[in-house]
């Protein structure tokens, strides 16, 4: 029985060794080395190569090395009848927190606008907003969602939520289902989708969602760039409707110096390092899992294969 | 008795109109109509022209129309003799507190930076702070220090302060005197200027001080230009010992667009706007002040002449 990582960024190695300092009797192989295919009983991947899962016939698990699975269920060639698992992590939430807070506040005080003046020589004072000028509305109240509006409301801000089934969080006003989602919109000034990207939220974030936002609404997206229509959120940065937009995640990343992302004015780009797995902090649940997973034992943070997170 | 307003910005008559609206049995005058020089009993000013307090012989109280009196002092034709009141204003500290918020969580999440890579077409993902990877600490413990100092503890930070005289505040370490600056320094990670402007405290950011701060130490200057020594501040971050600066206050405002400050990747500038007196907000204790005097009363939000705040 053996681990295989398999991901095509560079933290192959980090990975490898962290797995191994975490639990030195841990067989683990790259995908790209030499390893015995029928040996592996767990993949812990990030964003695979289509196809790298089906080479493995004793496969008993597919580990998602983030919080997001949405790329696993886009290949059809993995292996379907075995439990998928993410990480739940508490460093990725409150970094997500932390840097949906960050973005926020640079929006209320202006921050990307002076920079740009700055970059253009230009001194222009601009009214600032105040953190109980604005309600913040969380599309999708997950993990990282519900902590985000904790943290936001705790701070002081007016905070709502919108999710498919209905949440009770401390301190915020939650609506759920599409029925409420009219009234959730029309009262919100700074919208943060955090939802999971499936089917049903692939586009979600079009005209017809963002045009109930109230006209000088801001967007931020940091779940997954498919849950963005981006004509239609340029349209409506065009139109005056909405006043910026902030995105850490894009279709194609990194995004294409041709998009019109890049040198429109009220768009704020981040590089998606909203939230990065901190590799010490997952790997414990990792080892965790992958000895539940050998002793016949409930697997933690499975993932619905049916609602696809 | 009447009220003189001096200003050189455009809110004569925005303050005029305030003044008369908070109380409509006030006699209000601008500085710049014809007005009887003997009937005027309170100035209310804001960086006014050197020698116009002068002309009024029955002047009894100089009211400062913000949080800070430096330019009063300034003036040395100014009436000597005669109380001055400033704006403890809790909407001015608030703003501040949450200007100061903004900068630092900017910095831990590298939004400058990212916008400026914006600018330049570069996708560079940069390793993030979290609050609890930095130790905050407040220079000046004063109305604003104090509650931009409870605010970040609030949000989690490390947070010390510094004064001239013992303070305390929860949840804040509290050093005090020259014997103590040394060891408030050593241990800085964020340091945030919000002292007064007074002989003391003119050019205390300067390379003796600035070089006590741990190496990647990040300064906020949100007090007054003069506390910066320009050049210090521009040696210790191409030196590499600062990480970088967010400025909101200038020896010169607007900054002459010659100012090396305007093109330095690691200087971040905000057009002195962190906190802007809220006219609607202020003018009660003004009034307020203006029947004490009439009346012969105790003033609120008294100057202590000799320590210039």
């Amino acid at each position: 029985m053996a681990i295989v990582i398999i991901r095509q960024d560079s933290k192959i190695e980090l990975w490898k060794n962290a797995l191994q300092k975490a639990d030195s009797s841990l067989k683990v192989y790259s995908y790209l080395e030499d390893h015995p295919k029928d040996e592996i009983t767990m993949a812990v991947i990030w964003k695979h190569p289509a196809g790298s899962l089906a080479v493995y016939p004793n496969l008993k698990c597919i580990a998602s090395a983030g919080a997001g699975v949405d790329y696993i269920f886009e290949d059809n060639t993995r292996p379907k009848n075995i439990p998928i698992t993410r990480i739940v992590d508490p460093f990725l939430a409150g970094d997500m927190s932390e840097h949906v807070l960050a973005v926020i506040f640079a929006h209320l005080k202006n921050l990307n606008a002076y920079k740009l003046d700055q970059v253009a020589n230009v001194w222009e004072p601009k009214d600032y907003l105040r953190i109980k000028d604005v309600t913040v509305g969380i599309l999708g109240l997950g993990e990282l969602g519900s902590l985000t509006a904790t943290d936001l409301s705790k701070y002081g801000f007016n905070v709502q939520g919108w999710s498919r089934s209905k949440k009770n969080i401390d301190g915020v006003q939650t609506f759920f289902g599409e029925d409420q989602q009219q009234n959730f919109l029309g009262s919100t000034d700074v919208l943060v989708c955090l939802l999971p990207l499936t089917p049903a939220t692939q586009g979600i974030l079009n005209t017809s969602l963002m045009s109930q936002l109230p006209k000088n609404a801001y967007v931020i997206n940091v779940a997954r760039g498919g849950h963005l229509v981006d004509e239609d959120l340029l349209e409506l940065l065009d139109s005056g409707h909405l006043s910026g937009a902030c995105l850490d995640v894009y279709h194609t990343e990194p995004l294409p110096t041709t998009h019109p992302f890049w040198n429109h004015k009220k768009v704020h780009m981040t590089p998606h390092y909203a939230s990065v797995s901190d590799t010490n902090s997952v790997m414990p649940q990792i080892v965790d899992n992958y000895k539940r997973l050998i002793s016949g034992k409930k697997l933690l943070h499975l993932v619905d294969s049916d609602k696809g997170y």
